[in-house]
């Protein structure tokens, strides 16, 4: 098939598919279709870059990505071959329909707990949702620090208002165009990280006791939130690879009347899915029905495997998406620095900001701005993409091969974190006991969930490049599934 | 009087005393006890440098210092004179005795817009309580940042517990020494600038509807804070130069149940007193007490004309307050980096802390601490101090000079912040108004208190450096005044 005819497959799939995608998605086809069969090698680099015009490494990352999909496997000297499907291997774990009702959220420290014991720099860092240090663009950061330092010497001479915030401002409102909206630079309020906007958003739109629907599983960052600001929280079902259940949603807001939605469509904490365009247009129609605000955490939504996906936002004809994100996940976790846009909260949300901290840190909003004016974002993300597609892939792999029967685990879009639902009888607090113990960090999935769900579940952070040493603790902790599970 | 007896007499006085005020306490002596009239000269520098055994500096710096206290007076090329005192040609704010019932605090939106009015750049600056840029250590900051960053290239690849976080905590801890206190780093939780430090600290101690006892003025960040939070504010008077009435504190505790109490015993804002340190210890034995937990705002403190006075934290013997401050109003509002020791709270303080923006800005933590480490801190405070002592007498004398008969001036000890009653026809918020139209920015009395007090109160602030445009816009706003007061 020539490149012209792909591009026009392409244009129907959809406008953000890029070139090697494409070609992936040609090979897949073929093997959906029995062309290609298990065993089968499948055609050299050359051959199919002459085929479909385009250069050599363009097939190469083709082929990477549909390694990392478990489509193809790579043999040494020999090249590319059609493999068992990995998706036949293990499972995905199960759709949870029960229903809960809205409750307060009572945590108490056990999350505070179980995260400070992680800062331990020792541990195997499967716990904290962190990138490995040296896959961020430290050197470039540094460079644009020192330029932008030289430029604006009184950088941080005053509150907020200084060159830093408006180019940052600008620089939020010019990227968010890859999500499919159009900011203007004054609608984004700058935040001491995205856990600010989602803290401020809450405030914004709801009050003590009010109830607010999440995902199930849902980010604990969240749930500690609508505690300390004594909400209720409304478990709404969640499928592992399409996000809320619309019908359970619609439902939860006629019994119970939800004041606001929390979620994440893109990239999902703990469970890696993206929601489908149709199925975010299908969601901001139905809140907008019921006239209920949405605050969107697109924290990882730079990171999906196949370039970026529209935001609710984007979808959002109502000024009722607050969407919230921050560069933590991708530029470092230490600038604190995110955004809000919150639409016709916006008032609100300034308001509280400038009560709760007044401004934002002006140093990291000259960096970031700096960084993203000055190009080469997109070039950095799709390196960061690859190298997360295969950590999370490498980890899967690790999990199939030393976890017990019975481990279910997701296939992430996007990300590092991978959600592993384990046999019925193990405890993951017990595991993250255990685990602590031998030196290795991971989430017990106890901590996604106001009421006490997902007690055999775990969630792995894939943020650090494949190693013995992230191998070896895979083993390790297999072995303390295993214990548990016999 | 030569310098050991000075030394002796300056040990029983205060052990924080410098040289250079234990010579200007000399004169100031000899003013008090008639030795030196009105007109009279005041021995010449090279005189008292050889009396007392001291550098010709530390002498200029006493007379320096007595000028901007008001005492004496330089004539051009003839050295310096005693004057009129100051303090009988403009009296001060009075104390008002008046109580209040605890209420909501319902500000509104009125504090939000009326700062936001500030951020114009082309006013003249008597509004946000912001030094200028000029004044700041801006080269030295610049200087260790490029070090640190050379140092530490993934400053900001981690949440917080990285070299720059413990670098922050040990300085803090280190300074805390010049307040009275001895703190552990362990026990100092970095914040987003001290508005968070506050907000936390009131969540951490008290609850929706809980009685806050507050001064009157106070902080309008703390009326905000009150009033988001959904707690009560009950004002307790205060004098304009001793603080909050202990009488009236220990009524309100009996009468209302106090849940806890806000104060800034140090450079108060908007009055400028320092409490006695008498008074300190009394105040902390009174809510101790009581079991009182008190949140203290010390960011003024470094900035006490004649150097640091100790805390209320210094005389807490039971944990039960928490200190906070910022670097803020020092080395620059932008870095966001402020701290608080919660005592007995500082579990409740990290968890909130953690739960609404996760840590700190990693390269603030690092720039501060840095520069904390480098050195000279203490020198360039005392130039900070001069500066705005000289400030702050400047503003004084034209108020005194362009104002309508009837104005009040507070007598700062340190910061630059100036606290005006005008006549009490005097619309403040209208002046407010009038001034912007005359592009100049002041803050109205009536945002420093909950209960609509203050109508004919305006807070100046004195950050910006003595200049024939702040005179004139303070002949202005004297104008302004007399418009409204005939």
């Amino acid at each position: 098939m020539a490149l012209n005819k792909l591009r026009r497959m392409g244009k129907t799939r959809s406008g953000r598919e890029t070139l090697y995608h494409q070609v992936a998605h040609s090979i897949q086809r073929q093997i959906g279709q029995g062309a290609l069969q298990v065993g089968d090698k499948v055609p050299s680099v050359r051959l199919l870059s002459r085929h479909h015009r385009v250069s050599v490494s363009t097939v190469l990352q083709a082929y990477f990505w549909l390694e990392h999909r478990g489509f193809i496997e790579a043999r040494p000297r020999s090249g590319f071959y059609v493999r068992v499907p990995y998706d036949t291997l293990v499972p995905e774990p199960k759709y949870l329909e029960r229903k809960t009702t809205p409750k307060p959220v009572e945590t108490g420290s056990v999350i505070q707990e179980i995260i400070r014991m992680l800062d331990d720099p020792s541990l195997v860092p499967f716990g904290a949702a962190c990138p490995a240090p040296e896959l961020l663009a430290t050197n470039k950061l540094n460079q644009v620090l020192r330029r932008a330092v030289n430029r604006y010497p009184a950088h941080s001479a005053n509150y907020d208002f200084g060159p830093g915030s408006s180019l940052f401002q600008r620089q939020v409102a010019r990227c968010s165009l890859a999500y499919g909206c159009n900011f203007s630079p004054e609608d984004v309020v700058a935040t001491c990280g995205a856990i600010e906007a989602l803290n401020l958003s809450l405030r914004a739109v709801a009050k003590p006791n009010d109830i607010i629907a999440i995902e199930s599983p849902t980010y604990f960052g969240v749930l500690q939130a609508i505690e300390s600001l004594g909400m209720r929280a409304l478990e709404v079902p969640t499928f592992p690879k399409e996000g809320m259940c619309l019908d359970e949603l619609e439902h939860a807001i006629r019994k119970h009347g939800v004041k606001a939605v929390v979620v994440m469509p893109n990239c999902h904490n703990p469970m890696g899915y993206v929601v489908s365009d149709e199925k975010k247009k299908a969601f901001v129609e139905l809140t907008a029905r019921h006239e209920i605000p949405v605050i969107e955490d697109d924290v990882y939504g730079d990171l999906a495997f196949d370039g970026r996906h529209p935001t609710l936002k984007s979808f959002d004809r109502n000024d009722l998406v607050l969407l919230c994100s921050s560069v933590s996940k991708v530029l470092g976790p230490g600038f604190r620095i995110g955004w809000v846009h919150a639409g016709r909260f916006r008032a609100e949300v300034e308001r509280l900001k400038f009560i709760t901290t007044i401004a934002s840190p002006s140093l990291s909003q000259l960096v970031i701005g700096s960084f993203l004016e000055s190009g080469g974002y997109e070039r950095y993300l799709r390196s960061l993409r690859i190298a997360f597609s295969e950590q999370v892939q490498s980890v899967s792999k690790a999990i199939a091969k030393y976890f017990p029967e019975g481990t279910r685990i997701t296939r992430p879009r996007g990300g590092y974190l991978l959600w592993v639902e384990l046999p019925k009888n193990v405890d993951a607090l017990r595991l993250f006991h255990d685990a602590i113990r031998e030196n290795i960090s991971i989430l017990p999935g106890t901590i996604f969930s106001p009421s006490a769900r997902f007690k055999n579940h775990i969630r792995i952070s894939c943020g650090y490049p494949w190693s013995e040493r992230l191998d070896r603790a895979l083993l390790t902790l297999g072995r303390l599934c295993q214990q548990q599970a016999s």
